[in-house]
């Protein structure tokens, strides 16, 4: 039996994407990897699960002869279906991306990526989901190898934060100008959505979700001045949504 | 112009549910109501948004005259939609539900309801979801009318939490025995989640998640505890998900 530790690796953007291989092959030297990710773009599902309808799990074959599977679900589903059907034992880590596109700040709360890693969380695994502030799908992670194997040989090596999971984001830079990482509250900041309203060839209109992120956070202890700064992000992020801060207040209420 | 509060109803069940029929009935009294919900079920839709992909909405006739849209989005994108291109103002309230099923503890990570009212908080809107315990579609919301009320008209005149919405949930009992309010903390719990496989009749294998609902925690402050005890729990839930416990510890890694 190997010695190694076990690591599942799952995404949003789908099994295909080449974020996902980029973490697979960063990981694959410290640990057995096996790979649950969605079939196709999961972007935007936040925390989702499938529960009104059937999941499917298909077995892929790959060159590099690592276990992976692509599920017709969510990124949450992924993460359900790998412990309670693929996975022989708990795994030792989780990572989740590499996310085409920033997660940072309020982001983490639509983000598939970062639900998996939550998921992970909940389910006492140290997860931490990665993500890329370039959305480019033809850039190149090279220069990222060392950095994603340094956090997760100090998550496997350390006692891992309870109850949370890692947020973990790459500024847009050369990799060779990269400060460093720094641990990070998530920044404070507003989606002002809009919706591009469109005609059908048959008539009927349909909307598209579009909008423009606004940081309101003049921190320099956020993601968001983090990753402004050359840094690697990395914010500790909670499931317990407690506003523990609101619940004197409504002992007030005339309830 | 009415002086009467603007107050926008979604849901997760759909624009025919129940429950949000019941909602409505119950706030149409305290101000003017729009409606914008799903035209489908969306339980379990977590915060998902949709961004690869159209929405659509279509105004809906009711018998009451009241302002109806059914979008075939989620309950987030519900919310969006309403905001940025159904409503001329911004809502003084937002209210989801009543949920068909509990969304207590851990369950307000999963659920459309619940999320629908964390988005409305993102948008600086007094938000409450509304879940009831039992399941059952044809169980009568009769008694709750004056709960309903009252917490609303609290968020009314109340300064409402920042950065918070409210999670309602409300016992399985006849409204006559229930105790009243009591403000809460989400209680800590864990699903035991499992897979069902089932073959199709073409031979492929498919899977329907299901899982036992495992209670952890012993508080006497939580809303599954209030629930046992007769009480409407109510929790602030925020949506700032830094898990500011940890970032000591994390100053501690090897990075």
């Amino acid at each position: 039996m190997s010695q190694k530790p076990l690591i599942l690796v799952t995404n949003d953007d789908g099994i295909n994407a080449p974020g996902i291989n980029a973490l697979i092959s960063f990981v694959k030297d410290i640990g057995d990897v096996v790979i649950v990710a969605p079939e196709k773009g999961q972007s935007g599902m936040g925390h989702a699960i499938t529960i009104g309808n059937i999941v499917r799990l298909n077995e892929v074959t790959r060159p590099d002869g690592i276990k992976a599977y692509a599920c017709s679900g969510t990124p949450v589903d992924c993460v359900k279906l790998a412990i309670c059907h693929v996975l022989d034992r708990k795994p030792d880590l989780l990572v989740s991306g590499i996310n085409h596109g920033s997660n940072n700040s309020i982001n983490v709360i639509y983000s598939g990526t970062m639900s998996a890693a939550v998921e992970g969380a909940m389910e006492g695994i140290p997860s931490i989901g990665f993500s890329h502030v370039n959305y480019d799908y033809g850039q190149s992670f090279e220069g990222l190898k060392e950095y994603v194997q340094k956090i997760c040989l100090n998550a496997l090596s350390h006692r891992f934060p309870s109850k949370a999971c890692l947020n973990v984001n790459f500024p847009n830079i050369e990799a060779k100008n990269i400060e460093g990482f720094k641990i990070c509250r998530q920044a404070e900041a507003h989606w002002a959505d809009s919706f591009e309203k469109r005609t059908a060839p048959s008539g009927g209109t349909y909307f598209w979700l579009t909008g423009v992120f606004e940081g309101i956070d003049k921190g320099t202890d956020t993601d968001v001045w983090a990753l402004a700064n050359k840094f690697i992000s990395v914010v500790p992020v909670q499931f317990d949504l407690t506003a523990h801060h609101a619940i004197a207040e409504l002992n007030d209420w005339d309830l």
